[in-house]
């Protein structure tokens, strides 16, 4: 098996490139490879369970003492894995933190299955590769350079693999506050999302908060003819389409009325770090097949603003399975991120009252018969667990640019600095459950397909990122 | 296994009514369950034969002469099944009309698997159980009534089975083109849809044409993480949402320029029958759970006008398998209804209209990269294969009226006329291929979720259609 997939890999690179990966990093792509293969989605307990096995076999190969933490109200939740490399006369202690759970899969959308990690064209397929076992691997590795080396961190160093980030880190918050001396540190680094589209590497000082919403609107309480009935029962497709197109206006900006209204201003350094980052706009537009982009915001702008998106959308069916017919409901999925100022609860109050606005009677659950006769417009609205805040650390936090300083160092090209990444990370649970600022430095590729179908990783992009992060363990 | 069946008849009859099946109705409902097992979309050739070869076997026991029909240009079509029975002196000929193909299936909704027929409270679910494998097997076992009486029917007897009426009929016309000869009649007669929703039989002198149209807005050129480009990537669920809106007012109606031009007026004897027809709204309202309907049309009033329907919308997904993602596309099904006055290709190009209107580029393929670039939004849009237009039957038609007073003749209640079925039958394609009028008479329970999951008939229903085509066979 591990024979197979070496001459695999050295076939592929044949083709593609001069050098074929040395016999060191066909160990790495074993070992990533067989922890890609563990379906990772938060809910199945199992597939967490042996992901957490695996993880921490590796880490007591790297003698970081490994240990699973769940918090007492949730002893089955997915544990966070917690490891040490204590450095004698250290000042400062550093976290580095990544997550091994990963987004949940429609299989039928991938082009190979996505717990058969695939290597195609000098990317590796599978979820996970790239958001957020990648973090994993890249910080275990980094970690294994110096030992190699017989180096050690500049900091004390804390290793943290949360298990459920992608259902919104619901029990970190309390894992932290129960651990709350095992996590004393003066700055997190988080290993997740990607690098800049460019190309460059970045440091991100911030994230945006999550927020997702189920919407599902009522017709017919049971499918109908649409031949016999079309004209006369109401469609809760159309329904569904009127109430999503009152939520933005014509220019893209959202039209829930104080949407915009939290926002806390950005800074003087962060309003001159956007100003400095270079407009790649243009160059993405092109290779994303975009003729104009939803708002006049450039996107580095765009991203330290509110969102509403629509991650999905349903009713009856498309394609072959479509039929004529009038569905009993239909459903959206929303996605709220949120910026510093914004609370979830109020900015989800916001939208409720907006949907109320425009004429529904809104529940939390399904309607009753009683409901159905005395309401034309019911909606069924409410948020999926694992909401919470933005955080963001300012960008002059000494521990913080010295981190950017060693990324910086072993960077051929200029690094790209940004106050806030327009995705999620739990930076705010870590900062009110123990006081202490976050920053990330991803480092996948901008096109990696995270959250989709064909979520990837280029191998080019791993080997820089344990570079990276070796870097930032000793950086001096 | 027929043993099985009966027992479990019996066993269900003991728990509702008084009387089990007799022994006669246990044996119709073998034949039945056992042509249900044999799935019938008509893309499926191999089922499709299957279920051809069953029905002519049925047939010749019944002397009826079978034979496949397809015409010359595509031998592999699904057949129409023809039989006849010639009745020596008769004056007139009467075909009678069903189809054995059935709707596509989405077997994650249905709650027993759509070709494992399911005897539940009195009724069997499966596709085709009443649209319309249920018409095929009323006609064929009121011929059997009146072998077994050794009656005869009062017209020759002409029996129809089409295998892709679920499909739009496409190969229809010409079939019947091509043996003109065989075909020759001066009705037809169409067992298909429900009886009125009050449980009355219905005589329905024409049908709704029918069209269906894909359609497809883009974003960007792949799957976008919500988080990095929410704001900024333009979201197709959005564009779908919005362009969905426009085609309706905040009435209901339709607001595309002209939808309504080409509607023939109602004759009076069509608005008398209107008139008469008792207004079950209110009982219909309840009985589905609304509070209101689409516009202020009463349902028979409805279904006299070209409608437009959504039957499905999609873009990514909702549920468990949400991500946090702007999907590349938004797709819609829509189903466009005609009446009597409607050219199928007129009503799609005032659609086509409409949404350029609404600013988009439209094409019927997959936009290039070059018009990704050049076209902020863009549709893809085309009609399905297999559109038709309505047909009606003057309602004082003589042969058409001594069939209403045959199903008359044999009902408790009052019947219900009316000028057209919401619903679509390809009377047009009978009516432009060969000059001939039909009527459609159906048998089923309204509550029958044709077209849906759980489609299904009540055993009622079932018995009481065979004794309705045999009064209409036999209608002196």
């Amino acid at each position: 098996m591990k024979k197979q997939l070496a001459l695999l890999l050295s076939l592929a690179w044949a083709g593609c490139q001069a050098a074929g990966p040395t016999p060191h990093q066909q160990d790495i792509l074993e070992q990533f490879t067989e922890l890609l293969k563990i379906p990772n989605i938060a809910s199945d307990r199992d597939g967490i369970r042996r992901n957490a096995e695996a993880i921490t076999a590796m880490m007591r190969r790297l003698d970081l003492n490994p240990r699973l933490l769940t918090p007492a109200s949730a002893p089955d939740a997915p544990p966070v894995i917690y490891g040490e490399w204590k450095v004698p006369k250290a000042k400062r202690t550093l976290v580095v933190y990544a997550h091994y759970d990963g987004q949940p899969v429609n299989p039928a959308e991938w082009s190979t299955a996505p717990f058969t990690p695939t290597l195609r064209d000098g990317r590796i397929y599978a979820r996970g590769a790239s958001d957020d076992k990648a973090g994993v691997v890249v910080i275990l590795n980094a970690i294994d350079a110096l030992r190699t080396q017989h180096r050690r961190p500049t900091d004390n160093l804390k290793v943290v693999f949360d298990g459920e980030e992608e259902a919104g880190s619901p029990h970190l918050a309390a894992t932290l506050k129960e651990n709350r001396a095992l996590f004393d540190a003066q700055l997190w680094v988080v290993c997740d999302g990607p690098v800049h589209q460019s190309g460059r590497s970045q440091v991100i000082y911030g994230a945006r908060g999550d927020m997702n919403v189920n919407l599902t609107v009522y017709g017919p309480n049971r499918p109908l003819h649409s031949g016999h009935y079309g004209n006369w029962a109401p469609n809760p497709a159309l329904r569904l389409a009127r109430l999503l197109t009152s939520m933005k206006d014509e220019k893209g900006k959202v039209a829930v009325q104080g949407w915009y209204d939290d926002v806390v201003p950005l800074g003087a350094a962060e309003r001159q770090a956007i100003a400095a980052a270079s407009d790649y706009d243009t160059t993405l537009k092109q290779q994303l097949g975009l003729a104009a982009p939803e708002t006049e915001w450039a996107l580095n702008e765009a991203i330290t603003q509110p969102s509403l998106n629509i991650n999905g959308m349903r009713s009856g069916n498309v394609g072959e399975q479509a039929t004529n017919m009038i569905a009993p409901t239909a459903s959206a999925v929303l996605d709220l991120r949120l910026v510093v100022g914004n609370d979830p609860q109020r900015q989800f109050g916001k939208l409720l009252a907006h949907v109320r606005g425009q004429g529904y009677y809104v529940i939390d659950r399904e309607p009753t018969a009683d409901e159905r006769l005395a309401h034309p417009l019911i909606a069924t609205m409410y948020a999926r667990p694992g909401s919470y805040a933005a955080a963001r650390t300012p960008m002059d936090d000494p521990f913080a640019r010295s981190i950017a300083a060693a990324v910086r160092s072993i960077s051929t090209q200029p690094i790209v600095e940004l106050p806030t990444s327009g995705g999620s990370l739990p930076l705010s649970v870590i900062g009110e459950a123990l006081g202490t600022r976050s920053i990330v430095v991803g480092i996948a590729n901008y096109d990696n397909n995270q959250h989709s179908a064909n979520e990837n990783i280029e191998l080019d992009n791993l080997w820089a990122g344990i570079d990276t992060y070796t870097a930032i363990l000793a950086h001096h």
